[in-house]
């Protein structure tokens, strides 16, 4: 089963989220723009914020996840590791197995829910 | 194994979320106290705010969650139903089977953490 769209994970070191479904979609990006700059512009998000999640990754983790050459255009030759590569594919196999786990109780609890109250409310929580 | 700290589960219904931790611990709170005055004071959350989430409750799913009383005192004669309970339990249940699913797999992948790498980075995602 794919990941359950209610299900969030989050990989936590040291109570900080050192993974989650952000880092993962940026790492993928940068594997297939070869830029921070292309993966934050793909991603709605500004190059300053993707900078800091990738240096982020690569303090949080034993190996490096993106490795910059510096001197060049900013963003060219960006690569994603193999360890990083592995990281965000381990991550959506976790996301995935969590969900695969509780499928069957969520289609017996999904049976107690009233159809198109959805929209008739709001609130969250 | 308990929840996993970093997994967050939420049921939807409609695309919108008809149970979460939010409201499975409100339920909680007002089983316990008998209260939603007294559950949304426990948690820190306003009156209305709890009311609402009652609300949605009540409309997300096909048997009653929370029943008040009218008439009576804010917040007296408040009782969760049985479906209620179960409701929560259930959900409670998802999340640790989820978070059982992939104990092994969180462990292999802490081991790619480095160490006190979260006390000098703060960056979230």
């Amino acid at each position: 089963m794919a990941r359950y769209p209610g299900l969030t994970l989050r990989i936590l070191g040291d109570g900080e989220p050192a993974m989650g479904p952000g880092k993962a979609a940026l790492i993928e990006r940068i594997a297939e723009t070869g830029s921070i700059s292309a993966a934050a512009r793909a991603m709605g998000m500004s190059y300053r914020r993707a900078w800091q999640l990738v240096e982020a990754l690569n303090t949080s983790f034993t190996e490096p996840v993106v490795i910059t050459a510096t001197g060049g255009r900013r963003g060219g030759g960006t690569i994603v590791t193999d360890f990083g590569r592995q990281l965000a594919a381990r991550f959506h196999a976790m996301e995935n197995k969590a969900s695969t786990a509780i499928a069957r109780d969520l289609g017996q609890f999904s049976q107690h829910l009233r159809k198109g109250a959805g929209r008739r409310n709001r609130a969250g929580g």
